[in-house]
């Protein structure tokens, strides 16, 4: 967290055009949680009729706004509600202090805007262990609440950087079946301390559409096994993640059923995962992991994983060597089931191994000339079944040792 | 695998005296299977009266040489014995040709030793999916048997390395509780691929102890838990990695039952488990993680396990950054039982964190002192039941990235 890294080389070319989401405000503010000089607390607030959904880390060693959320979600629908969010310190691993901190915050914030404090979810991102300074927030509820604004997610998607190169947003507009059209905007924050089994990292989206909080649920806890669940950037598993959906209504259109609906809300959300392993902690190749032929879907995700996760492979990756001995040791050591002598191996479309050796048409020149590239697809089949999984990360370069491994100061 | 990496900082002063032990003969030569102008294969012969144990990788891609030992072993004992290693290339992934490469080696073995093949013992290690020139390699066994010594041990144990950057050797010496003393002599190989749930690397142990076929497995298979399977460097898991270990009984001494022999192997295999770790790719530190208060042993070992392949905690490591938050992620993302408000951290004696928070009276500072050390022990009380394990690892620094992402050539 010393001086700003270099933009990734993965990013995309800026922040896009977000469609406005009727129902929704937003505000940030520079409350100098830890970093000074740029935002790092920002405020959304849903006007009444708003259905919230979300998932959030599997940690046993959570954090208290996590496990705040966790109480409050599902627990009363339909009312105005309220994402805050500040960027600097987790207040993980922060003891009595940290709860203590979290109800000071939503009190306040419930207090300035009208929400009743039930509905109003918190998270934190940065360093784990130090108290949250929670008055530095509290001072700048007013000013926040003065600020809210339909049009201030990009403001709001800067504000909960922490590590990243770039703030990270994806939006879509979809004409739903039954007539009329919803959009859906979401942000996203996350470079290191990426891994599945939670949330992920820090995502709030948002949608006009009308949809039960049951119905939304359902939806985002589907699409995120598919989507935030199936990215790694360096198996690290954080305290905080969090991801919440909040439906307004306003647009007064009914998605509950809908699949357009469906599909364009994990669109979004498989764009910004995309972003966050993009943003990876050195990252400067792009990697699509597909597997096949695996027992099932579960022992295929795991494979896929066990491919991504392997310091080996990544290390490889960064090295733009087709090592794909390295793929085979990964594969192997996964803990699913393969059939050594019926594995195959694809680095794109360059068929690489089958039948558990190197393919005979395979030369060596093709797999490194294609390493190259910046976007890569890494194709496995292990020959025992008909489970697929496709995930996502990114490698392990000198960039990831140097952010790291700086002392924290 | 291109110029030599200088010595690892944490190695040990020099290759040990190890004791000769009798029933046992060593050579090795420079066969050319990859490198030029070292030697890369030893041969270790066995007099009649041998028992051989051993255990091996898991990997669901293991290599031909660990399928044609595990099919042995077990199964036809108290004749000679041999063990023919090559480096450079593992005969994995090399279908048909794998199988066959290993039958050309075993029988030319027996040829030229008079060990009957099925008590020939083969091991590979290098690249992998490449085709084992094994003619270079029974082209030189009969200079190999010409040249059997018994205190070829040292030379032994240079010819089975690969990105190794020191020969790893640990002895002892034993008076057995019913009179008489036997000795222990064994070698290694490995610092990269380096993860438990296997035999971890190639090991091989030798003993004039008399012992039969089943108790020695059953030390070993045990022991090998509490070593060789406590530690890691990356994560990864290779498909060649075995441990043997053959008591010819020379001595004349019994040792079935006595626990001085068993505690005296057990320190052998820890010792040289340890100095595969300390030469971890890139390692400047030797990590030794304790968990206490876990729900049993398993849960304690894979809470160790998690924190020993965090890639943050380990680059903190690398860092010199006291950063306990990192290892309360890890504790966290483990999977096992951990209660966040009875956690405690210990980095040696210094108490960092307990009841879910910081120590009162920690100071950043000593942390920080402490770090700077070359052995760290960090211990981790998760504070639910009575499970412990310990297990060792080594930090995450550029030099690995630097070994690993080099373009394999």
């Amino acid at each position: 967290m010393g001086a700003t890294p270099p933009r990734s080389p993965l990013a995309p070319d800026g922040f896009p055009d977000l469609p406005v989401i009727g129902g929704v405000r937003f505000a940030s503010v520079a409350a100098g949680v830890k970093y000074k000089g740029r935002p790092d607390v920002m405020l959304a607030v849903m006007d009444a009729g708003c259905a919230v959904a979300g998932t959030f880390t599997r940690s046993a060693t959570r954090s208290a706004p996590v496990l705040d959320c966790q109480a409050k979600l599902g627990g009363d629908t339909g009312g105005p509600a309220a994402f805050v969010v500040n960027s600097g310190n987790s207040n993980a691993f922060t003891g009595r202090n940290g709860v203590e901190a979290v109800a000071a915050v939503t009190a306040a914030v419930a207090s300035a805007t009208g929400v009743p404090e039930r509905r109003v979810f918190m998270a934190s991102t940065g360093v784990i262990g130090e108290p949250l300074p929670h008055a530095r927030i509290t001072a700048k509820l007013a000013e926040l609440n003065a600020g809210l604004d339909a049009g201030g997610i990009a403001g709001a998607a800067d504000a909960i950087l922490t590590t990243d190169t770039y703030p990270k947003g994806a939006g879509r507009v979809v004409s739903v079946a039954g007539g009329g059209t919803v959009s859906i905007a979401g942000i996203a924050k996350g470079s290191g301390m990426i891994a599945p089994d939670m949330a992920t990292m820090l995502v709030y989206i948002f949608t006009d559409a009308a949809i039960g909080q049951g119905d939304l649920q359902a939806l985002v806890s589907g699409a995120c096994e598919r989507t935030f669940n199936a990215i790694t950037v360096d198996s690290d598993t954080s305290t905080s993640d969090s991801l919440l959906v909040a439906a307004t209504g306003a647009s007064g259109v009914d998605v509950t059923g809908d699949a357009a609906f469906a599909a364009a809300l994990e669109e979004v959300m498989l764009d910004l995962a995309h972003q966050v392993v993009r943003d990876g902690e050195g990252a400067t190749k792009f990697v699509e992991i597909t597997v096949g032929g695996a027992a099932d879907d579960a022992a295929a995700r795991a494979i896929g994983l066990a491919i991504a996760n392997s310091p080996l492979v990544k290390t490889a990756i960064a090295g733009e060597d087709p090592n794909w001995g390295r793929v085979v040791m990964a594969v192997g050591k996964s803990g699913q089931a393969a059939d050594r002598d019926k594995l195959s191996i694809r680095f794109g479309d360059i068929l690489v191994a089958e039948n558990g050796w190197v393919s005979p048409d395979y030369r060596e020149a093709d797999g490194a000339a294609y390493m190259q590239q910046q976007n890569l697809v890494i194709g496995v089949d292990v020959g025992v079944g008909s489970g697929t999984a496709t995930v996502w990360t990114c490698d392990l370069t000198h960039g990831y040792i140097t952010i790291n491994a700086d002392y924290r100061s």
